[in-house]
């Protein structure tokens, strides 16, 4: 069968076709990005991963079975082609392949649902829909190659710390960090739920004595919010470390992020450039603003908001107008944080927890984590929940937990600062919300 | 409080106190591995991620309010303690260290659920139910170091392949490949399940020119089994790639974990020693056997098999014996793969399909798939399985699929392997299966 490969193999990719090879005989395989027929001579743009190339086709020198099977191509068909290389200045790459086999490996129905040439940008509901379509356009592509190579040198990072990776469970027994927001699964006879955060978790590795751990997995919050921020699944990066405090692992997120943001500039050039993006490094460190501190900020700018509330989105807005760029919010009312985030010592409303701000998007949340037994206890009852549903957890701190810290950070989040995105569901492959399950 | 870091960091590990360092004062941190009090001198055994290390508190040289708080230490218990190394030709590492400075971390209750310094292993529930006081086991905490590092050069491997790391996701709106043994979950106002492979997204992702995708990342699968090799919860390493063939990402495979062997064997050779294990790693590419062959070898071995038959666990046990090692098992009858795999050409009984084996137990299914929509569309009836219900994935067909191939490895008993273990439940952090959803 012709759409079969069977001893076809891509010899050379749109990238690696260039001047220098000129004369070679090669096989590019790839999308018809284009097609121009103009009677004497046929032009094919082929794309592929790494850009295009032309195929050129004039009647006087190609077989007419060829042009005959140029003549079937469909926009957006994918095909294989032998030919030979020869230079054209004008043409992508400097080159043009002179077709002599061809194959027609998969004939793309028309109309398309969506059109991945068009230069306008389609609904973002058009465009999950058809996310397979949606991602041969360039400037959808470039975000996910930015993500990957984000995840990639995160874990580069996390290495040379000699942090260990880990992998936690999804499901678990009972909430993580309450009893709200959960998607209930039936586990055999039993009820379960899908794991909100890995924090129990990883914290529990801590009393293991592994050191430092991190995971990079899916979060599911059953939460309802239809923000260009907020989904239903998520993926985490998340890091815990022992003998250390919040200020030792706000220099390590800030590290991290600063490798992250000259690896994408250095790495993503190109996607940079498809996106129209600029990535701006911070000089020193990530400044750092109290709450106190941000309360009076974000009331000198005329939105209100007392002590001991979380911020609105409007004080986000105030806030991040005024810091712009990378900020840890610092010293957070111990009220509005979890039961593990460790209270300070001379003043229990206040908490050693922090937020990472970019402008006015929340990208992770961060805490020394209590590690004493009674206080640990203590601080859940006074969040209104029963220690006895945090049986194992608490367990691990009666035999040996050390003192530790950590974070969390949003992986489709960093993304979308990395990418200069308005959306999350920009960031994610198949994203998921109130409203979306498929595809 | 005394139980807080403050102002102390741990300035060295256990390895890096060493007789080069002897005159120098050392912050180590870590739990209490052994106390010997004769008296006249106290010898603690500190234990941190990586090793031991000896406090020496001679009561001539040593303060006594330091003595009385050593007398106070409780084994398993977090200390950090301040002193002066010296050279010390009997002690762990050639050195001791004189105590100058105490802090008690965190004190451990006594008794404890299990010991961790106990030589003997403790019942896989027992020591399930208390992880983390496992994990301080030298020989438990070595398989999970040898799994990051597993999954670190697995990474690796794809990058330097030019794979794109995708996340697809776990909340799915219908059955991956059937509808049977899924995890229901409640989604708002309707019925989600949870993915139990990324097998259709890594497919749709080809329809995308991303050209070669990987994803490590969780799988369920709602099955009734109590083996040591399944869970309910696992790590899969799924990986895709266009324009190639089953023989084409086999040797991905092959190579990819030839890397991983390399990798284990240099960078954890103290895990290994510790564990007791030795990897032996293949001179040629994993040897191949075929369906047919296999099921001549599994009956001359006195255990029935007809063909058209999955393997029993008899029939994998004899195949193990005589293969022995890793070696992939290929051209399996189409019937008992999924809808997806491409059949052979000239032959639709046998199909592209391979499954990579380590003696007798599966590691990983691969194929060719079937790129062409109404042969796929034919093969999901074929099945007994409506094409209505394979939507969004049957619409990546339709619009320009390119041939493509790949497979998943399971991550959990690839550690098996790697590690020597008898019991997937050894290889990962807390197992979920039918009787098991804590910790």
């Amino acid at each position: 069968m012709k759409c079969l490969l069977n001893d076809w193999r891509r010899t050379n990719f749109a990238k690696t076709t260039t001047p220098e090879i000129s004369g070679e005989k090669v096989t590019v395989m790839g999308w018809v990005h284009e097609i121009r027929d103009l009677g004497g001579i046929i032009f094919v743009i082929i794309r592929d991963v790494t850009g295009k190339v032309q195929i050129t086709a004039p009647s006087k020198k190609v077989e007419s079975e060829i042009l005959e099977e140029l003549r079937k191509f469909r926009k957006e068909s994918v095909v294989a082609i032998k030919g030979m290389v020869q230079e054209a200045g004008k043409a992508p790459n400097g080159v043009e392949i002179i077709p002599e086999e061809i194959k027609i490996l998969n004939m793309a129905n028309q109309p398309l649902p969506m059109d991945p040439t068009e230069k306008v940008k389609a609904e973002i509901d058009t465009r999950l829909d058809s996310r397979f379509l949606d991602l041969r356009k360039d400037n959808t592509s470039a975000i996910f190659k930015i993500k990957s190579r984000m995840l990639h040198t995160i874990r580069d990072y996390f290495y040379s710390q000699e942090f260990i990776e880990i992998n936690t469970p999804k499901l678990v027994a009972s909430a993580t960090e309450g009893g709200t927001e959960l998607f209930p699964i039936t586990y055999f006879e039993k009820e379960a739920f899908l794991g909100q955060s890995p924090q129990l978790y990883k914290q529990m590795m801590m009393a293991s004595g592994m050191d430092k751990v991190f995971e990079i997995g899916q979060i599911f919050r059953a939460e309802e919010h239809d923000t260009l921020r907020h989904l239903n699944e998520a993926v985490s990066i998340d890091a815990e470390a022992s003998f250390m405090d919040d200020v030792d692992v706000m220099k390590i997120l800030n590290d991290m992020l600063i490798q992250v943001l000259n690896d994408i500039n250095d790495k993503c050039s190109n996607e940079l450039e498809i996106l129209g993006h600029e990535i701006e490094i911070p000089k020193k460190d990530f400044p750092k603003v109290t709450y106190d501190e941000a309360v009076d900020i974000v009331n000198s700018n005329d939105v209100e908001m007392e002590w001991g509330e979380d911020l609105s989105r409007a004080a986000e807005k105030a806030l991040g107008d005024v810091m712009g760029g990378f900020y840890f919010l610092t010293e957070w009312p111990s009220e509005i944080k979890p039961f593990y985030v460790m209270p300070y010592e001379n003043d229990e409303s206040k908490s050693h927890a922090f937020d990472l701000m970019y402008n006015n998007l929340e990208l992770s949340s961060g805490a020394t984590r209590v590690h004493q037994y009674e206080l640990l206890v203590k601080q859940i009852e006074d969040k209104g929940l029963n220690p006895a549903g945090f049986g194992s957890y608490l367990k691990a701190f009666e035999y040996g937990m050390p003192p530790h810290a950590g974070w969390g950070v949003g992986a489709d989040r960093l993304t979308m600062v990395l990418t200069g995105s308005e959306n999350i569901r920009e960031c994610v492959l198949f994203p998921r919300d109130r409203h979306r399950l498929t595809p």
